[in-house]
């Protein structure tokens, strides 16, 4: 199974950067994982032309077999035992190849929306889209200790 | 406004430590903020009897003033939005001492949930009771930047 997250925007703190790296570690030994930050775009712009080029960028990092998944507040809310659930579930299907975006500070472009196949919200709340970046691989983390029944989850 | 947040067992890692520190240290213009770690209750234990241990040392730290809220899967889930509204109504009323538990990774003694008023949950997902340090402190700071109409939050 292959699961990429693309983020735009540079890290901005080391400890960010530590917790990501921490659960990419752990990650490897359950699938091929990759976490790509992609370069900002310059701030000085309109909001819907900042998206725009966004979405160019990842545009250029998301292949045609990929399904693409979406982290967005408007998305879909799962306990952690059903986001594993739907992982293993696209592991055993003909989805095996995932990449999750995270946006920039203003979200997603439409031509974003329009490519992608599912949308996933971790929480009601906002968080950063820096803070995104080790929750979502923690969870990612969490589902494959579930799938595998490692002592890491409690219920 | 005071706003205490206590958590059982050792920060373990210096980046939670960091993030924690960055909000805890922005949240000082807007209230009166403290983060409180209270020391682990050693592990060889039954759960139960680990969880009793853990309801002792938090009543240490609780005064009969404060409005005690659970960090809590079961509990209530709000927006960001709808957060930041729940904290200024609490300003405003005879509420404003407040001190949020994050439990150990076993969750509360019920004797916990008898005494506390109101439980919230960040999110449907399990964190780690680590990582939801971090989380917390940072949708405390995102609640004021809204109440204060700082550029932080995005809708």
């Amino acid at each position: 199974m292959k699961i990429k997250i693309l983020a735009i925007g540079e890290t901005d703190e080391a400890a960010i950067q530590t917790l990501i790296e921490k659960y990419a570690k752990r990650l490897k030994k359950f699938c091929h994982f990759e976490f790509k930050v992609l370069a900002d775009v310059r701030r000085k712009q309109p909001i819907e032309q900042q998206k725009k080029k966004e979405a160019e960028l990842f545009l250029k990092h998301i292949k045609k077999n990929q399904r693409v998944i979406l982290l967005d507040e408007k998305g879909k809310t799962y306990s952690s035992v059903e986001f594993s659930k739907w992982i293993e579930k696209k592991g055993v299907q003909a989805e095996s190849d995932l990449v999750f975006l995270i946006g920039g500070p203003y979200g997603f472009d439409s031509s974003i929306y329009e490519l992608s196949h599912e949308k996933i919200a971790l929480s009601k709340m906002t968080f950063s889209h820096q803070m995104v970046r080790p929750f979502i691989a923690e969870q990612i983390y969490r589902a494959f200790s579930i799938i595998n029944r490692l002592p890491y989850h409690h219920d």
